[in-house]
């Protein structure tokens, strides 16, 4: 059996989704050698979100970016949390609708992405730092 | 221990979200023998989605796809993805807030789902082809 | 190779979003002798969600539940569900946006959570009974 773990630490980002499949798999344990198994990443962060989508045209992610800044607005009369900045409460709503992780199948050494699926870091704060991921991988030889 | 793995094809569907635990349970692997464990399942698209909600009323599905036509509108002014069709962009949307994935658990042979749960396919194309599953099963004897 | 699975059940509690990472980890199967490996929680019901979120100020969890109650108000003209209550298809479409199960990494024998990071229990129902999870620990020693 196969138990691997790394911690991936991702470059400060600014605020939209980003499209990091590279930078993800680069720092992640490698799959190589799995016949079949799941990597599971995990987010370590509240204003932070993993997702997957569209890996070509960039203006999905632009989209994604503006709708989910109408569906979630700064500034909502209805925010009591409102000392960490104006795009901080819509942080943490947005990490709660789209998640702070992922599984994906492994299957003869490669992730089993359909051919149109990246993975999206989905950064909600203006200034943030570095993001750190907790990647896992388990499986079969 | 148990890794077992199946690519499931599910027939076109209408959009809207569909209760498909039959038809994904049939092509995945099978858990009778499975004492503990954890099913997986993928999706390897990018507009539609997976989700678990309630098996009886065919009302609650006709109502999620209405609300989530209200939440994701097509032809909103911020898209600028739209060449391939006014339900394109609202679909990458959607399936970043539902998600491409579920994990249930087994206990006993069977899958732990309550009552009242079952799997959903929301198809979120207008003229969508067949979608593709990645069923992965994995736990002890 | 280590395979765990308990059922937890949680006291009733009222609508809203809650802190219940001290709850859940005292009915979960013990990380402390897992090195490396994962704790999968899986809500039974489709009228309250598991999530993710800020562990700290209690005004996030408020701002969350008044933003959802905006996002998926009562009484949507759209509605056919409506007969279980005002609040009970916004509970299934609160469910499917933020989801029935969380997957967290375990390291060296603790939840791999970051800093500010605790489990919700996102209460749907003004008046629910208790919630029922499913918590399934693999990994290895």
């Amino acid at each position: 059996m196969i138990w691997d773990q790394s911690f991936i630490e991702l470059a400060p980002l600014p605020r939209g989704f980003h499209l990091v499949t590279n930078e993800v798999l680069a720092q992640a344990p490698d799959p190589r050698n799995c016949e079949m198994g799941l990597l599971h990443l995990f987010i370590q962060h509240t204003s932070a979100s993993l997702a997957i989508n569209e890996n070509a045209d960039p203006d999905v992610r632009g989209d994604l970016e503006r709708h989910f800044n109408f569906m979630v607005p700064e500034l909502a009369p209805h925010y009591k949390h409102t000392t960490e900045g104006p795009e901080d409460m819509p942080a943490h709503i947005k990490n709660v609708l789209i998640g702070p992780s992922l599984t994906i199948p492994v299957a003869n050494g490669h992730l089993a992405l359909g051919t149109w699926q990246g993975i999206y870091l989905c950064e909600h704060r203006d200034h943030a730092g570095g993001r750190r991921i907790v990647a896992t991988l388990q499986g079969r030889w």
